[in-house]
């Protein structure tokens, strides 16, 4: 499939530290595609393995076959208008609120004061967290992951009209495996937007199918990357000749809908978003889910972990009372 | 209709030569709606006024009103495959000419030195001096404008794949008539598509109904600006507030089609384009055609005019030998 990039079968690279390293990444080495070599759906089938975590969660056959496939699906209807409401005045309050505007978890859109992001929501905020253990989201990610599941990391993300930047393709996995020291593929995102998407103000770009090769990137990583990255990605950002390949074989979906829909995406579906010109912002909230039997160990580099914000490390909580477990 | 910008009537303000300056900008006055006092279609009917130039042009009547009503027209397959593909060759020759690379004409991307735009493209290659002057595009813009027409500009446009940046929103009007002495408005762009635009690789993007008033901004002009302006625009820029108001009234429209595409604007359109992280490249041919009754005079700012490669000034010639003059 990805022919002109050198293909390497499984190169585990022994980190230092008691688990293997499947998808190293900016080692010093050229930018090469590896095989991913965990599942992408974890409950392989609705309603089997009764006694699996999430074997009868609220994600259909169909669902699951797609997500599979392209490595995301994209659901209407998900909130209902009022629910989408409370969640905007919340975040209206988060948003204004001095306390949140002076702490480290509020990242800013490069060259303005624009709040770009709110880390750390399910634990500032009631709402946000009841929201992250819905089980129209938590239940899901439980029945994807095929575990009991926890909040890796969970956000608000602003992207204004007018000014809104660009986000560049990335795997988030790339990161979070590199940074944050999470071993395996067995997390995902979900996305709960709260204004419409439309393909003109810069709506969340997925490349169906990418999900299914690790492309392992060139570089190494600063240190306190994070502090950078989080606006504008440096490291670990795959190179044109990889993502025109990823392109050519899997197009570019674009996740536009209502307010109120959800985006779930695989750690390592390579996503990004074009800058916004248009007057219509958008804005959604951002839950990781991490299975608990793929908790972060140590960083696979030689810096000292991203903030407890970033990635949960300390306060590792199963999410608890989903149905059927 | 613009309720909440100030809104004047005809603020003639008396510039340092005989021209009244109708639609002053720039002047240290803040930002207002001016009324358009120039028509939109000169040649009022298809076919009425036949000693009128173009009176008899290749656009239908239904087009002509559509033009009148948006203040852009999009038109499809105006070229064949085989023809965009010579005028792709040409644009490739010319991108890879050390002359040309050499030149004032060259507009490099902001912080890259890939190629933006090459300037004056009609008068340093054969083909595209051919492809000014052909009917489907001069005989158009005679019909539109009901006079003899002759190049204002002219370039090649390249928006790269991964890293095209965007460029905000603009009338092309309050340029040409503050930097350029352009009167009135009775220009208008012509846009030659070779490549497929979809909505994801930064489209041209306009706002119908924008053309009817003339948005006077804030600030000054510095000198030489067009050595910036031309990467990203700072000055002449519209407001927040008044873009929402054009965009409440009009919405957006993405100029999205196949290569060949033909993409005809007023002078006082609204437009812009987001940026470009998909590998899909874009690249298109620009004329601008000016009336000759409305040849451009001393610029409306106290600085000396732009470079006769974006404005031409001393080589004005009427476009000859089109049909029904």
């Amino acid at each position: 499939m990805h022919s002109n990039q050198r293909s390497v079968g499984r190169p585990m690279v022994e980190a230092s530290q008691a688990v293997l390293d499947h998808y190293p990444s900016r080692n010093g080495n050229v930018s090469c595609f590896i095989d991913r070599i965990d599942p992408v759906v974890y409950t392989r089938r609705h309603g089997a393995d009764a006694d699996m975590p999430g074997s009868n969660g609220p994600l259909n056959q169909s669902t699951l076959d797609d997500y599979e496939r392209d490595g995301f699906v994209i659901l209407d209807d998900v909130f209902t208008e009022d629910e989408v409401a409370l969640f905007q005045t919340e975040l209206d309050v988060l948003r204004a609120s001095p306390d949140i505007q002076r702490c480290d978890a509020v990242i800013r859109e490069p060259g303005s004061d624009d709040v770009r992001s709110i880390f750390r929501v399910h634990a500032i905020s009631a709402l946000f967290q009841k929201l992250s253990v819905d089980n129209r989201l938590a239940g899901s990610a439980q029945q994807l992951l095929g575990d009991q599941v926890y909040i890796h990391q969970s956000r608000l993300n602003f992207k204004p009209g007018f000014r809104g930047k660009e986000f560049y393709w990335h795997s988030d996995f790339e990161t979070w495996h590199v940074e944050d020291g999470m071993p395996a593929m067995r997390a995902l995102s979900m996305s709960v937007t709260l204004a419409e998407n439309s393909a003109l103000n810069g709506p969340l770009l997925l490349i169906p199918g990418s999900h299914k090769s690790y492309l392992s990137c060139e570089g190494a990583t600063p240190e306190k990357n994070f502090r950078t990255s989080l606006k504008q990605q440096v490291y670990g950002v795959p190179n044109d000749e990889a993502l025109a390949q990823l392109v050519d074989a899997g197009g570019i979906v674009a996740a536009t809908g209502k307010p109120g829909s959800v985006i779930i995406f695989d750690c390592n579906t390579m996503h990004g978003s074009n800058g916004n010109i248009t007057p219509y912002l958008r804005s959604n909230i951002f839950f990781v889910y991490n299975a608990m039997s793929n908790r972060v160990v140590a960083p696979f580099c030689e810096h000292a972990p991203r903030p407890e914000y970033i990635c949960t490390r300390e306060n590792i909580r199963p999410i608890a009372g989903l149905s059927k477990r």
